[in-house]
């Protein structure tokens, strides 16, 4: 159900109201008031008036219609009158109270989990429990007991959309400071009706809205929240988050504060990555991305042109620029040349431009650079450091450079002295820090240029078989038999349960062999002495079967397969290969080179799945150590194509699967030189008992 | 000589004064006017009096005692007057000129060429050529031409000293608005004579200077630098610098602007950490740390305890300070439970801690719960997140934590409304801003924490053989004998001249073995066919030495010096140790593991000579590859020490070279299992036809 009746309300009820205006029961109302908000109903059996305005004694004796009500009474009689609410006809409800699952304890959960259940049953939209309400600057309804937020603000077009009351008013002062204006403000609370993709798909169609800016703490739904981002970037709206919980003390911090399942860092990175989604890493940069957002429409991607009054504001900017991944493009030639006819030796013309601070007061010539280093096609904005007086005196040229380019321009006054509305006026953002500006650049023009392409689910050529009951895992033999039906290349192996077929098998398969136990109850088979690699004869064959299979019989309560046979490959380029599930956000994929790489240098990449063979190739180029398999000291190109193949092939099985598989993992799959493939040499598959809750 | 005539002059001249207030001429005449300095004399034939003060046609005609000149006059003018100041007796100039080296061109060079050995000659100190001046604010003497330094502003503890005009000024401002306030402003200019390590140590025995913020784009002397560096550390003064040219771009940018050579990044980066120099990546960065080192006497390091009204802001702040590596260590369990007794369950204890936004209003709780968090031994500092009226209201219980405890506090408030004079008053930093809080005080605490032990040059036990004229590089056995004769280990190996002499070394040396070509000219033996590895026996050794000295007698300008034999290891971790000079700081190590890991993972440590067995055990350590020495996998640990002890070895010999020598490499350093010992396999010594200008 639309959200309008919760954001955009005609008429609310207070119930609670009070006739103090700092309470929670009365800060609303006189903010409403003073926003003259028509169709407001204070509801308390103690007034018959308030602030002027007729109180009601309960919902019943209102007797018009109510679209919201905001609730300022207690947690306990919260679902009673829900119910009263309901009854009336009410669509919609901001519930203040704390004393739900944010408590941590039985009772309060309980009492949420009742909440969810009457909003599912009623229909009716919940905002809450446990949050500070929400504030539409656009049509003037401030339904919060937040005192950040004030009728006589200004309406701007950014939503802002927080799991922290506190944050959500430290965030909107911030951006106010910026001179950033709000379409909305949301505080979302426990989230036990109306949860953050909501909200976000609520934004995503608002007129008034073109660009969000999000405190996360812990998603409940990460496959919702990447379709509201899909929505996002379908229209052109900028969707900027800054999530807590990156190390690991913010993150038991914001999961005890949060009272939601944490999931993995490295998926919400994923998804962000995956969802065009602009991240910020201060919330400065999350203000700073709003305020250019205002100005954006121009910027096409973050290669900046530098122009400026002094040889060590370009230096400095070129530095915080290549931090942040911006690009400092070279010139043509042809620029640099015109450029050098006005420019003395000490100054520079090859970007960044030091125009020189005499130079600076020659009107023509400050324009006539500017123009040159904004024109060349690899350039999408052009930054000009031009502290104080001289940014006051360039008005004019920037004036006639915002008329004569469509790209972006940016001004950065160190002094912070410079007239600061002349240059906004002009569609110029204004900066008064090197850092900032770089960083916000970065990112937005970073946003800007990413092209989401959605990654369509192949459809699976196989069905897996029937899980054991209980917790537990495939065998190899197994593993890999369910992954070659999806289209995984595993190493040919034969299982055999006699030293007789054994030695068949190996005469069959060629030497030089690997002879391992086959066992669901096996997972680290070096350790156990039960596999035995280079075997070169049939009677090498034979012994290392006697030997593996007793050691096997002595491991208590393992079953014993049989043995399996493979050849044993040599060359290539061993990957790790594996999926894992993440409450939040589902199936993650990791691939990363094997052994040291993975273990020392943590050099793996991850995404969300699906993940086909485009997607593969980018996380295996993604490796640090991905020269390894691009000819790195005149060793053969491993197949890539081939290994990002596979991997897509484990994606499809991993989406294939039942609920209870956990993780699925190949290791190594080794990649052999360019056109001979690649093949799982080992597979692992983990399920539970019961399927994960968070499914 | 002193500096004190410049910096601090008791009587200045003004060379081309002018009565023009914006005038080069004219604004320190102003300026000092303003300030009420008293032997003050402005020189223009043109005048008699300028703005009420007498003005004297040349300096000849002043009769009085002149400290200081200031040369507001052209370059081609500059030299010329300074020979007549220097004839009546003139102590220290400042050149504000352009027109010398930064042009770039061989007649502006040769006039600073000119002007340094006017320096050198007639013991003058001259700051410039081509700088804004300087300010002292402590004194009220201002010697600049910047219309950014005002005779009113508040003189404070803090120097700020630049390589840039324009970067002085923006510093100056920025630093200002956080209510930083400075005993000296100085812009070094082209540093002709004075040069930026003489300023520094001025600074640090100047009593009125607790801290120095630098910006540095290129320093002309890196020992002498680390020097004042030490200077500084001993008395517990703050140096911190910005120093630009990280990127590519920014360093280009900076080379051009400076005109001085620009060094390796790798090699600035080493000198301020070995110097234990706190160091700033934003400007911005640069101001926060002298605002806090102003509240800084009780700050011993970065281990942080957070008190938040907000979980929200506990966890934002935990991941900030674990972003830029400072603890926000667990408290004591003692701690936890007493905090517990009023902080219900879903507020935090463990640290962060989330005292709620309903608790804070609680005066003696507030005070209770941050006297717990702050007193543990492992808290250094504690940050209380308190926005807008909590932290107004949180005065008293403040103040009572800042009487009882000799730590740091800090607070932020991210609402920027509280009153941050009355914070301030006791002894509290503020902030406005998470992320630059937790960046200061990360920066700033490891930069008090750090000790800088003196690290003593070994004394060389041993003499570097003559060199043969011309450029090149020793045969890798001459390399290898000089590297052993300074206590480098190196492998066993015997030259031979004969088929039958390779026999006899053959058998003495044991198999397998690794022969190779002796050459000065052939650095890359592999490329060229002309080392074998695994002989295993004496027919082996023969068919090997044939074929290897047929094609070295086949390469053209090959010199053969004969073939040599040595024992070819097995096991064993491959180290790079090598030693490059840079043109800045003279001799900087490289160590890291070999192949894949330096050249793909670039996982090496630098550090600038000398360096002993504790800081080559450090830099191993440093390594991200250092696993892999530590027993990965269950392999033998490798013997580290004696790793270490051949390093040190390495940088004496490095120390104890002619100037001619460029560059030495271990390649590898193969260091054996724990107790095996480590030995140099491979070495190569390059030298330069005549020393490098810079050493």
């Amino acid at each position: 159900m639309s959200l309008a009746p919760l954001l955009k309300p005609n008429s609310i009820a207070i119930i609670g109201a009070s006739s103090t205006p700092t309470r929670v029961g009365g800060i609303p109302l006189h903010l409403l008031k003073d926003a003259g908000f028509k169709n407001l109903y204070p509801v308390n059996p103690k007034n018959t008036e308030i602030a002027g305005i007729p109180c009601y004694p309960d919902i019943e004796s209102i007797q018009k219609p109510v679209d919201l009500v905001l609730l300022a009474i207690s947690a306990n009689d919260t679902l009673p009158y829900l119910e009263r609410c309901h009854a009336v006809g009410v669509k919609a409800a901001v519930v203040f109270a704390a004393g739900f699952a944010e408590t941590n304890e039985p009772e309060g959960i309980a009492l949420q989990d009742e909440l969810t259940a009457f909003a599912k049953r009623t229909g009716m939209r919940i905002s809450g429990p446990n949050c500070m309400g929400n504030a539409n600057f656009v049509d003037g309804i401030f339904t919060t007991f937040g005192t950040s937020f004030r009728p006589g603000d200004p309406a701007g077009n950014v939503a802002l959309l927080t799991q922290s009351g506190n944050m959500c008013a430290s965030m909107y002062r911030m951006a106010r400071r910026e001179g950033v204006a709000f379409s909305h403000v949301i505080n979302t609370g426990n989230e036990a009706d109306v949860e953050f993709s909501d909200y976000l798909n609520f934004l995503a169609d608002d007129p008034d809205t073109t660009a969000v800016l999000c405190y996360i703490e812990a998603l409940r739904n990460g496959p919702r929240f990447l379709e509201a981002a899909a929505a996002f970037k379908a229209k052109g709206k900028l969707l900027a988050v800054y999530k807590v919980g990156t190390s690991e003390k913010g993150a038991d911090a914001a999961a005890s504060h949060t009272a939601a399942l944490a999931g993995n860092n490295k998926a919400y990175e994923a998804a962000f990555t995956q969802g065009g989604v602009a991240r910020a890493h201060e919330l400065s940069t999350l203000t700073d991305l709003a305020y250019l957002h205002g100005f954006g429409a121009r910027i096409k991607g973050s290669a900046s042109a530098i122009i400026s009054v002094s040889g060590a504001g370009g230096a400095i900017l070129a530095d915080a620029l290549s931090l942040y991944n911006a690009d400092v493009p070279e010139f043509p030639e042809a620029v640099k040349a015109k450029l050098r006819e006005s420019i003395p030796a000490y100054g520079m013309v090859a970007n960044p431009v030091d125009v020189t601070g005499n130079l600076v007061n020659n009107n023509d010539f400050l324009f006539d650079a500017m123009k040159l280093a904004v024109d060349p096609e690899n350039i999408d904005v052009i930054i000009a450091y031009l502290p104080g007086y001289f940014l006051d005196r360039a008005i004019p040229q920037l004036e006639r450079l915002a008329n004569s380019t469509d790209k972006s321009i940016v001004v950065i006054d160190t002094f912070a002295v410079a007239d600061r509305a002349a240059v906004e006026k002009l569609g110029i953002a204004y900066f008064d820090d090197f850092d900032r500006a770089a960083r916000a650049i970065a990112i937005y023009g970073a946003w800007r240029k990413e092209e989401v392409t959605g990654v369509e689910s192949l459809a699976a050529k196989a069905t897996w078989p029937e899980l054991p009951a209980g917790e537990g895992a495939l065998s190899e033999a197994q593993a890999k038999h369910v992954l070659e039906q999806f289209g995984v290349p595993v190493v040919e192996d034969a299982v055999t349960q006699t030293v007789e077929e054994a030695r068949a098998a190996a005469e069959r398969i060629g030497y030089p062999l690997v002879l391992k136990l086959v066992s669901p109850d096996v997972a680290h088979k070096t350790e156990y002495g039960v596999i035995k690699l280079g075997l070169k004869s049939a009677d090498e064959v034979a012994e290392a079967f006697e030997d593996v299979m007793a050691k096997a019989k002595a491991l208590p309560n393992v079953r014993i397969e049989g043995i399996t046979l493979e050849p044993m490959l040599a060359g290539g380029v061993e990957l790790l290969v594996g999926v894992t599930k993440d409450p939040v956000f589902g199936w993650m994929l990791t691939v990363g080179l094997g052994g040291v790489w993975t273990e020392l240098m943590k050099d793996v990449s991850h995404r969300l799945l699906p993940v086909n063979e485009v997607g593969a190739l980018e996380m295996l180029r993604s490796l640090k150590g991905f020269g390894l398999m691009d000819g790195f000291r005149g060793q053969p190109k491993a197949d890539v194509e081939s290994a990002a193949r596979a991997i897509a092939a484990l994606s499809v099985a991993a989406l294939a699967t039942e609920p209870r598989v956990r993780e699925i993992e190949v290791n190594p799959l080794l990649v052999l030189p360019q056109g001979q493939g690649a093949v799982a040499v080992d597979a692992l598959v983990i399920f539970d008992e019961v399927a994960d809750a968070a499914q």
